[in-house]
């Protein structure tokens, strides 16, 4: 059998091909890996502020653009950045070739704006490699069982890649960033954060899912489902950056520190229904009459006061907090219910740790850091290897601060520290 | 048998849809004319400047960008105008459907940056009009035969429009633009110059040859190849403007004037080789070369000097004057050839009218204004409804004034008059 040549996909974001002196180093960086004699397939967003101009050209024209119509406005943006991309890397006199999520196979449902991709036919992919030419592919897009342009939603470019990745059966999927990798915390709010070289898929999905901005939910969803490990690292220094994979028992045993990050979030609402009459069904017709208008809630916290009545909060998105209180008030009138208040002012603050799962007391520590640092904690939700405490907005710096500090994450893990 | 519902082509240029604004008033009268009863299919252009945007960002990552990946960059600025524009008409209650080239059916050769068109093959044009969706189609790009993304060239969007509107049998091709129509003269130049509300498709080509702006060549040759009236209007006015036909034997006995419309052109040069040896197969061989060479050379003159050596003069585009002058050279230097000059200061007049056809002396009389206004002519060329003079650039404004008032181009033509 003959050691087949490792193909890796290299995914480039909007601000790594933000303009042409970005474009020409991300060429360079392409070609620099094809001739260390890797197969090299390229992913590539829309430049730098592209997707966003387009947005407000709908609204100019449209009161409720059509999702075909704007999937087809959209995509645009893409088809610019891989044809300068692949006459940046011809340039530099390597063959490339751009594909559109059309033409490099990347076959979805009809849901414009944000479409599933159902299969990916890399035909046209393959035929490229085979030739020697540099596959650059549209991100964000895919072409739908009615032969109709969709996008893929927010973040859409990095399935993209992932998904390539997996058809290909691709050594890795390296996601090109403007930062280096995956910290400790936010470094704008914590100088001492860390790069952290490695975490592993669930880790990096409760990130994700708690405010790292750096990989989308869906993307890190998908590679840990198709087991495609990911490299997140940085388009301007080109240095290593977090290796995203699954853990073996003994890699945990060995590399696993208790805590790997603190993130926080700010971009939801709190509200609160008082006075429920404590029976069953009720939170159930609360959060499918939200599910109904697409309200993606995240937390939720039910507490049974002592006169048999319940008071039931959610958090969600600021954005959606006009519709999550009409929606509310309308089934608190149904039930009888008390009051219902709400709270923008609120942030999430979360420590995310494989290791916990091993060490009972990280819960108790994180409330007695944040009591100390006189952080009030309004809300809390666990999961395995996740605390969240919902806390006052002004708070949240310091709460980010004080947890990084008391879980030593400035600190590389001692060797062999389970 | 039931009378057919009429189909209209509408093709809106650069200018038309230049900004939100633009794009709305559009879509008004998109909506209008389906209203009136006519079935619409719309071919847009990319909005105002985006291509010559696109082609400098090209220009910043690469020195000969791929034509392939040129292609791919240059046909994003249309799905951007024709999303843009659909949305707008859905605004107004009406539904549409954009369809790039691919979609249309615009099947092309593999000729990137200049494809032609090898079929169209309009079948989903047809069932967006079946299920009552005005389609918009993108004008300037194709699909060829190995599945890649081709564009026609300048002016290709007017001939996606005819080509479109051959294919569907429609009863006329609207061609929208900044100007009310084709007009006897430029109105810039000659303020009396008057719209033709009817030409020839052979008027019309010699226009488009010899400097008329309005109608790119090819798009006039494949209306008048397939029958297809065109009706060149303004989409700032709405009014009704030019018609392009085939005029038969009594309309232009009816309406035909001896001459209709006198046009310039400054965009080329001049070479002469002097001194040639009179010989069967020299023009022949310059003029070879200059084609391998890709030089579109236009008027041709040679004349046969007493001593039996021969001038010939040619102009060609000033844009291509190095290359033109470096073949010449060559050419000459094998034929033992005089002196190779060039003169970059001149300007073509052409006097275009079906008419003349049938009255001598036009050419004399063309000739004796441009005397009496003293302008020197440096060249001469004539088909069977045109006459062309090269004279100096800078007194090309007062010969166009002369021909334009000695052949009483103001006045619209007398009732009846042959």
């Amino acid at each position: 059998m003959n050691s087949p040549v490792s193909l890796v996909v290299q995914k480039f974001g909007g601000t790594s091909v933000a303009d042409p002196d970005r474009i020409r180093a991300v060429a360079e960086h392409i070609v620099r890996t094809s001739h260390q004699g890797h197969e090299v397939v390229v992913v590539v967003s829309a430049m730098g502020r592209t997707t966003d101009d387009l947005l407000r050209l709908a609204t100019e024209v449209s009161s409720q653009p059509p999702g075909r119509e704007l999937d087809m406005l959209l995509t645009s943006g893409e088809r610019i950045s891989m044809a300068l991309l692949c006459m940046a890397i011809a340039e530099l006199g390597t063959q490339a070739e751009s594909l559109t999520g059309s033409q490099a196979g990347i076959v979805t449902d009809t849901d414009h704006g944000r479409a599933k991709i159902l299969e990916v036919r890399a035909d046209r992919v393959r035929e490229a490699l085979a030739a020697h030419r540099v596959p650059v592919v549209a991100g964000f897009q895919g072409v739908s069982t009615a032969r109709d342009v969709t996008t893929l939603g927010r973040g859409g470019s990095d399935t993209t890649a992932v998904a390539l990745a997996a058809a290909l059966g691709a050594e890795a999927c390296e996601i090109y960033t403007d930062v280096s990798g995956v910290f400790t915390a936010d470094p704008r709010i914590v100088p001492t954060a860390r790069r952290l070289p490695r975490v592993s898929f669930e880790e990096m999905l409760e990130m994700a899912a708690t405010g790292g901005r750096v990989l989308a939910l869906r993307s890190v969803e998908f590679a840990r489902n198709h087991h495609v490990p990911l490299h997140v690292r940085s388009s301007f220094t080109w240095e290593p950056g977090t290796w995203i994979t699954e853990l073996g028992t003994r890699e945990a045993g060995m590399e696993q520190a208790i805590i790997s990050a603190v993130t926080h979030d700010t971009s939801e609402a709190k509200v609160t229904i008082n006075g429920v009459p404590d029976q069953p069904g009720i939170a159930a017709r609360l959060f499918r009459a939200l599910a109904d208008r697409s309200i993606n809630v995240d937390m939720i916290v039910q507490n049974v006061s002592v006169g048999g009545q319940a008071d039931i909060s959610f958090t969600a998105p600021k954005a959606d907090l006009p519709v999550s209180l009409e929606v509310t008030r309308a089934v608190a009138d149904e039930l009888g219910a008390g009051d219902v208040t709400h709270d923008a002012a609120i942030a999430r603050v979360s420590l995310i740790g494989a290791g916990m799962k091993t060490h009972p007391g990280v819960a108790a520590t994180m409330f007695q850091t944040l009591a100390e640092s006189g952080v009030n904690i309004l809300m809390i939700s666990t999961s395995s290897i996740r605390i969240s405490c919902v806390v006052r907005s002004d708070a949240v710096e310091q709460a980010v601060a004080a947890l990084h500090t008391r879980f030593e994450l400035d600190q590389p893990p001692a060797q062999g520290s389970a």
